[in-house]
């Protein structure tokens, strides 16, 4: 019985810093921890568990010792590293898309399909992206009770889920708009004063997000889709285990630095009654009902962010429909949507070594 | 033939300085036009094509004379003085919520219902809340062709759609929380740093909006719901003129100044295909197709705030759902949203009196 040893990958990112947050703060389940990352970042000195370690550049050799390996990096970067970490023998917990609906992947949200970590040929396991994450643990426990069918999304996602770059440009949008109570009012001035203020820099985004909302999220995809809302689709019947689930989803994002929030209109085989769903939140560990309109209680990303659970608010039967719910979802998309779920995968796999 | 008199009734609101925009600018109908509004604001001048104007305090008397009243007051304000004006022999144009359920009061978006103006036996007629208008030029053109059945809606409202006040408030706000680079990334403390710049002073909304949506928008009604959601509802219903229109919204407001957006999940009788979409909306003369995201064409707020049209972009086949188009719309909730539709309704009012 020893405690494996676990490598960081991608361990300066917005959601490696999360992950090093998490990995210091939680039950201390590993032995030794290294943090990797691009030769860029190599050298850099990082605190994780109170001490300071020295990030080491990714190499093949990197992951020799290593049990288990949290990857957070773009999927192309994944798409070669991760089999390379496999084959040297780490079990790997992907951030990336690069694997999730790989068939020999399993993709898993330890609330929802725990047993599915086991089931991993190739020595990868997927995490779900960050949107798809914020609502998995309560879908999955309504459809325990209720039989999913169907799913119309509409999301506020927030800037962090494009990374540190998404984060800053915000910050420094904010204060290119701030002081002038005249924007706002008048087709482009906003891109305008942000221009003056920026000049030509790039942002990560392809249209303004401050005093703006912006109807896109990732890449484009065929028929108009963006490919945050194919994920939306396709990883929800994965996890979920529902080939057939229909689901539509319009992906939005919001100047909200961190927790995304999804507007969730779902459908179940069975009829659903308010007080039925909020009994089965309630009882569900990692979910947070917070319901009372009449003192202005719901969720709020600006309340609930740099916290763990996934928190539900609004939850109405939907006057038409008679099977069907519709609900504000909050979570914070480095944590319960990147690093957290990562981390609580990475101990499904650390019990092993203690079983 | 002689041009009618006009009264603007709220003339110093939010709504009403677009109103006084708007009947400066468009074609020039009206004979006299008279500015009314509440003692505390009576005698200030304001100015209306090119001259400026003494309001007038809210009186049974300043409606002697007048043919046609728009209203854009509270909806208690609306109940006492509509039916005052109405009697005094105007017909009244009211943008409250006051009448629009009621089955003697036509509820008129120009585009889609034009003849129900003249059925007005109270001599009232209401022009429907922002949120709805924002997608009704669309809606409408989409139902005469493929006959809508279902709406599932999320909202991205914006802030002036509570007046003055929460453009104001929202400035205050981005200005309270803009150079903190830091914000954002831990409970709470957003709310404090607007806290500790603007004090207890009250806002028009239940939580922060800089770096913040709050999924909330009007009055606590039955079984949870918001009076905006169920207003989308009805005024969607009447509107359109189906009863049995099944409609389900979740109204969030978010730190936008001026536009709504809407992303909508629209079902129809019958099979929609997107190029058929295109070619409706593209005929649909106040309607606006942006939608080319290869090259980053979609609609926001920022892009489209201060001009007329109903902007669609975002068009897509529900992959899961044969009949149904996601799509988002943005409408300057001022405007078309507002100020526009009344002035629409008006100018039909006003064409009686040159027939």
């Amino acid at each position: 019985m020893r405690k494996p040893t676990l490598a960081l990958v991608g361990a300066t990112g917005a959601v490696g810093t999360v992950m090093r947050d998490i990995v210091s703060t939680r039950d201390d389940v590993y032995g030794e921890i290294r943090l990797v990352a691009s030769a860029r970042s190599a050298g850099k000195r990082l605190p994780v568990r109170g001490e300071e370690l020295v990030v080491q550049e990714l190499t093949p050799e990197v992951f020799d010792g290593v049990d288990i390996a949290m990857f957070d990096v773009p999927d192309e970067i994944s798409k070669i590293w991760v089999p390379i970490a496999a084959e040297r023998g780490a079990v790997v917990v992907d951030k990336s898309g690069a694997f999730r609906m790989e068939p020999d992947v399993p993709l898993v949200v330890p609330e929802v399909n725990p047993g599915a970590v086991r089931e991993r040929p190739r020595g990868i396991i997927s995490t779900p992206n960050c949107t798809t994450l914020s609502m998995m643990a309560a879908m999955g426990a309504l459809h325990a009770e209720y039989g999913l069918t169907e799913l119309v999304v509409a999301s506020y996602q927030a800037v962090s889920g494009a990374g540190v770059a998404g984060t800053e440009r915000l910050y420094a949008e904010i204060e290119a708009v701030a002081g002038d109570r005249s924007l706002g009012q008048v087709a482009g001035d906003v891109r305008k004063a942000i221009q003056n203020r920026l000049g030509d820099g790039e942002s990560p985004f392809p249209a303004p997000l401050a005093l703006n909302v912006v109807p896109w999220a990732g890449s484009l995809k065929e028929d108009g889709w963006a490919s945050e809302e194919l994920k939306l689709r396709n990883e929800s019947r994965k996890i979920l285990g529902i080939p057939g689930l229909k689901v539509s989803a319009t992906c939005v994002r919001v100047p909200v630095v961190t927790t995304h929030s999804l507007a969730v209109h779902a459908t179940f085989e069975r009829p659903v009654g308010v007080e039925g769903v909020r009994a089965i939140l309630d009882a569900a560990p990692t979910v947070v009902v917070m319901d009372d309109p009449e003192n202005g209680v719901y969720p709020t990303p600006a309340d609930v962010v740099g916290t763990d659970p996934t928190y539900v608010g609004r939850i109405r039967q939907a006057i038409d429909f008679p099977n069907t719910l519709d609900l504000f979802v909050c979570g914070d998309n480095l944590r319960k949507g990147a690093a957290l779920n990562a981390a609580e995968i990475a101990e499904l796999v650390a019990a092993e070594f203690t079983d």
